[in-house]
């Protein structure tokens, strides 16, 4: 299962950016909000949020922390009055995240209150921002998404979903959007449809959520994917999709497939789990090697050793436990304990690993750090040899869209080749799945895929200056 | 992995009932317990606390909650000053159970400040408390703990190890216990060896713990376990072994090889990962069915239902994903949803049940509550057949020695034979290993295994009335 | 002493809308703004925050509860960096006040971020939002004080101070407010100067606050106050002093002498502790009645009973203990126990009471609920009569310019005549001050007063519709 | 009013040591206990908790912090069942004092579970521990109130009101003390009454309580103390009277009147606020100096302060103003800010002291530290003369019979003598209150009062070892 665990440990991957949720037609819509937040909070530990709207009332309750943490109490959820409802997970980081970040975002304005919640990322804000603000707009916090929200008020046209698809033509970048305005709940994805969005049913209510899993667990129906560059209006007559007029090639987020999305939903119209399980035996082929025993890093990269030891025809065995009681506020050790950020989360299977030549399963590797300590432990507890597959390529550049990786000079494969990663790592072999490999491992019925990260082809393009941009005016992008 | 989650669905599970922790030698003893707590967080999460001894002074901080929960401010460690120190974890009920019956437990005496940390259960400890209350011995807890620390103090023994010696040969019962007392680390466990205890080492410094797991994490060396009746004594000396009189024929639980244990410990000396896959191929022999793939109930079935995939040749898969995020204070929905309860916290991948003949290995059924939910999200998610093979015997006699069931009549294999159980789950076939199977595939080096909760055999032998007792005294045990 | 505690019988008290604090030039400016609110606590119990500035960098923190409460940690104290700080306490009211509306406000702007905090009210608030929605303006709370950072980003003016007049220039109303642009913290009065600001020294620090009590706290000496009408602005060169364009006839807030400002204050240039006494002599002149002792309801009316004592030579005494122990989460009895809410807060000191004719000073009456029931206590505890002088005439309508009574319907003095209070109150005897007696009681050199609530003259016009207005749109007013 | 508030400048303060309350006959016991507490919040700020009792099973709620904090739950009370109740509130210090320690303690025994709650101190409770631990008796606490339990427990009689009886033959020393045993409910009083204890009526309900403001707080009736040397039973039958065998001269702590007990209290059958009164009278003839203006160090000072300036027929003003805000958790200021600590929580009243020659009246001084920063502050406010009149003699001595001072060598009387004082304080003058003018001030009709405090004459003996013992044991007293 792709579950990332709060507060340690989370320097060998990137860090997804948001979850969001929308829900229209029953007086559960902020009670449904939640269980699809709570099934999607792999997708953002920092903090959490819901805004309902009743006769044009909005009610908002946002904070800091896990989903049961920020909804520990009955009321936080019966205040939230409406048959309709946005939600928002964002994903955690040490840096400059404040509860003024946290979204939904709700405003005032002449069309009356409007919530946004967003995944994603718009690589022109810079340049929007500076214009906005030139022309006297106030921003209250330093995130995109409030863009959006002026642009839909800035705009001439007279009905809303006009503005909307005015102010989504002036936007550049991946998002997945949800918004509540005037009653009525939207849905929209960029044209390159980058990050995920689907749609389901649960009688006369409508969902939108960024996995299925959001609606499995509200025992609603799954109806489509919100397609790349539509825009979905729901109201009580049911819903309407809109198109943006950008049209572009689809380039959706093959890390989604690789670790963010959980095994058991749909992303992209597709099952996470068929998908990855293809990585491990394309991995298997291309990353050949004699052993006794395939083990994964638990939870994101079973999958993908299972897959790997079915290609194979090596037994899958389990040679690592995870610890899943991790908390916010675990007491360090002083230097004396080597590797301890690993043990505290991990542990050796002796009686499995002990003179076995092992294949160790990893879905990526950003840092190096962690799993440099996690094979050290797998060598204490006895293996013979370490022979590291991972199932995507070497990550060499930043992600602009949506996705947090360390910056460009902390990952390990920008500064080393695969033999040196490995001397690193201490390891045996170290074989990474080729991006060929990898594309020719998820489904391509819909279209295509972003590789960026692995490829440095950046399908959206931006200026120059606006990474310089986003670091120097200190943007969180969404 | 054998990981209880707090708060949901646990209806199914019995309920080991603590863990211990003892460290002498180093000034890190508190520290040390903690991270040994930590990784003992699967055998009680209702509470947890420890006692340190420095110059004769004890320390104690105690609290409700999760280990980092108790442990969430560094000061909390640091004050807890010395070289010795011993901890506790307690099971989570939602009884009778408060913060003054936590434990250590720390009482002022004559021989100076003593500590206790206990799992198991006295059976005469009825009887032993009137008599020492008609002593005029006064308690402040419930729990039946405190009776050693009484006895210790009222034997005409010079030596403190003769005191202990006398104390323990007036309880009878199964039990684990670490003592702090007089500057010295005491661990005690019953000549019967029921519960689990081991030693390991870390440079100069001595831990013992309920299960290994606890050495690894703080990078400690396993030595070995404490003998059924053995005392150890420890102090600057070394490591000093004394016996009770007592003897008995061994016993150990033979429920910490099917559920309790973490997969990655040894206990009673040996591995249980072994143990446990052994208990998953004698299943796959004595439950053998024509089948498309093996899953298991995440995680204390992982390690069983890979055994039953390598010794039937089925492929084993991942077909439930677990969601660990669940925290103490979830809000439950209205009746409107069905199996909520199990939603919560599992979701199937419907990819891998889809019109397949599935085999579901679970480690042991209680109840049968939550197994029928997720027999039902199977066969929602496509399964055609569902077969569940249970990696032990029924459950039909209440334990004594310090698991906690359900009372008899909320047992299902107490009122239903196993053709009834499997309607009532709704699968399609369900088998159980037999005594004989689950006591072939565990290891008898070291003597035997007491099956009191599926055969009704006690080898300790109480008297009728004590149950009666217990319950209507309200008494606690651990 | 001017004290309102929290959560209990303040059904008997106008509420002051809040205090500001400004500092400038120290390395310790949040810290002196921290110990100045918590000396301005009783202007404002619901929200505190401090928003600091160094070099273009905001830092921000405001919470719910008392400034105790708020600043808990130190840390929140050394996050706030910079030279320059603005802070703000909010009054406390059960209705729809929420974090979002707390204060200090930060936007960014093409200015860069600014902050504000606010005490008063801007009677055409509602239109000015209206206009700026229209123009596409959003805004992130439902606080009026937000209008005037809007004002200043729209204004076509070069220079930042002429933003600033430009901007005050529209609002119209009562209002003291600090700001924070460009590094530069600015302090305005509106043209009557309704509520008091005064201006400190402490070395090369300036320190701006809405009672002088915040500035002895920190050992600042009180230089002046804000003169109605005046822009102060404070940078490293200095004080800087401007005038709005609009001029008008001094209405300086006279229940700031009655009840709102600490006896230990300076307000308007003016000793409040004088007036008060003034006030009680005036009330010993205007209301005489032969009695035994005069007692006040603690704290606040101590200065004005002890004024009433000494003009009318009749014994001061205590009769009422205050208890000051009150937290927020007082548990209620049932209905049996009548007058609890006093009770709870006060108790009679009997041998001051008994058997004697007793003058009650109380400095204002609004609802009459907790004065009743203490006549009714002090009754009890044996007292012969009981004549209330109330050192304020009465209230009987609502006030537009910062000052939070209950609606005009629960005003007692709106309903009921003197003598229909007395029978309502259950007294001997009840006088009021009259509005000649109160205005011959303050000072007048630095001009007049606003008598609005006793008078129903209102000095600062506003649109009928302007409370509608408020009202029916739910906007909270600073 | 006598009120310290938590935290802050309490070094000028001895420290009482504790309240109890118990309640008989109304299945409101807890509710009545907690307003009790409440009430007498003044006696102790560390803890408070009640215990229950319905059905010899009980019940209890005990944490660190104010009565408000420690009950902030309704449910807190809800759950604490039962006809009759016992409550505590201790102290508040920095030192060794723990949750374990809060009282009421609770034990389970033979003759059913016991709860006790006591204020005072056993002079001999170190040999009395010392015994009972050599008899085999462990201890929870290190407290000596728990020693009262173990003799009750250990006592050869039969009947329960003769186990106590026995018990208190045994423990010598101060003590007002509250049992709950097989249902009943006890209040006991030392033989030389030194702490104070009264019974009140509500109905049939009974209630007893340190002092009588907390009888008025659930509107109950004053019906006389608790002898000295009397046991109290309360049970269904009725109010029944029993003496201890031992009798001794009346010694009540004639602090109680100084400084403790709230001035709208009975103690000892008496008023305290006319006592304190005529403490006041009295040192105005004693203390005869020229003046303007009497005030007071508010709020326990007022009433003293006030009889001054009856007698001497110099003026009563407010100068000092106390703010009762202060939390338990303040951010102190560098060093910059001399006398901080004592503006935080007093300020001036300027144009009260400007110019004038000031009585400051102060109830009794420890340690002197606070008094000295307060004269400066009425020295930097314009006094021209500062004459500190003290309402009771030098305080010279330690008190073993409940009051917390700090170690004599704290104590300022013990190392300089009055004019040493005088220049420490930096003031013109200083008087105390003659031995003599303080005992002729309070009521002598029920005997009379130990002064040891000041005279050094201890009414009752105890071991010269004593207090070394209970240093050297860390013993906490209540």
């Amino acid at each position: 299962m792709n579950q990332r665990q709060c507060g340690l440990a989370r320097d060998d991957k990137p860090h997804e950016k948001c979850a969001v949720m929308g829900v229209y037609g029953t007086p559960n819509a902020a009670r449904y909000a939640y269980y699809g937040l709570y099934a999607l909070q792999h997708r953002g530990q920092e903090s959490s949020g819901i805004v309902s709207c009743e006769d044009k009332r909005f009610y908002k309750h946002i904070d800091m922390g896990l989903v049961p943490d920020v909804f520990s109490n009955p009321k936080d959820l019966e205040r939230l009055k409406g048959n309709c409802a946005v939600g928002h997970n964002r994903y955690s980081t040490t840096g400059q995240t404040h509860l003024v970040n946290a979204q939904p975002l709700v405003v005032s304005s002449y069309i009356g209150p409007m919530a946004i919640a967003h995944n994603g990322n718009f690589v022109n804000s810079g340049e929007l921002r500076n214009q906005l603000e030139k022309q006297g707009s106030l921003f209250q916090t330093t995130t995109d998404t409030e863009i959006v929200l002026h642009l839909i008020t800035k705009s001439k046209h007279e009905k809303i979903i006009d503005k909307i698809k005015d102010a989504f033509a002036t936007v550049k970048g991946a998002y997945s959007i949800v918004l509540l305005i005037d009653g009525k709940l939207y849905a929209v994805r960029d044209p390159n449809g980058v990050r995920p969005l689907c749609i389901g049913k649960k009688g006369e209510t409508t969902i939108v959520a960024s996995e299925s899993c959001a609606l499995d667990i509200i025992e609603a129906e799954y109806l489509r994917q919100v397609e790349p560059g539509e825009i979905i209006e729901i109201d009580d007559q049911g819903i309407h999709s809109y198109r943006l007029d950008e049209t572009a090639e689809r380039s959706a987020c093959i890390f989604e497939f690789i670790y963010f999305s959980r095994p058991d939903s749909r992303i992209f119209g597709e099952k996470v789990d068929k998908a990855r399980r293809r990585l491990g035996k394309a991995l298997a082929v291309e990353g050949e090697v004699e052993a006794d025993i395939v083990i994964s890093v638990p939870d994101s990269s079973n999958t993908a050793a299972l897959g790997y030891a079915q290609a194979s025809g090596i037994k899958f065995e389990i040679g690592l436990i995870r610890n899943h009681y991790i908390g916010r506020t675990f007491i360090h050790p002083d230097q004396s304990m080597r590797d301890f950020n690993v043990r505290i989360k991990f542990n050796t299977v002796k009686g499995v690993l002990k003179d076995k030549r092992v294949i160790l399963v990893e879905d990526s590797i950003v840092r190096g750090t962690t799993l440099r300590k996690l094979a050290r432990l797998i060598r204490d507890a006895g293996a013979k040899e370490i022979h590291v597959r991972v199932s995507s390529p070497p990550i060499r550049f930043p992600c602009f869209y949506g996705m947090d990786f360390p910056t460009k000079e902390e990952l390990i494969a920008d500064k080393l080749d695969v033999d040196q990663i490995r001397d690193y790592l201490g390891v045996d072999s170290l074989k990474y799945l080729s991006i060929d490999g990898l594309l020719n491992s998820v489904p391509h019925e819909r279209g295509g895929y972003c590789t960026a990260c692995f490829s440095g082809k950046y399908p959206i393009k931006f200026d120059d200056q606006f990474k310089k941009f986003q670091l120097d005016n200190g943007i969180v992008t969404e």
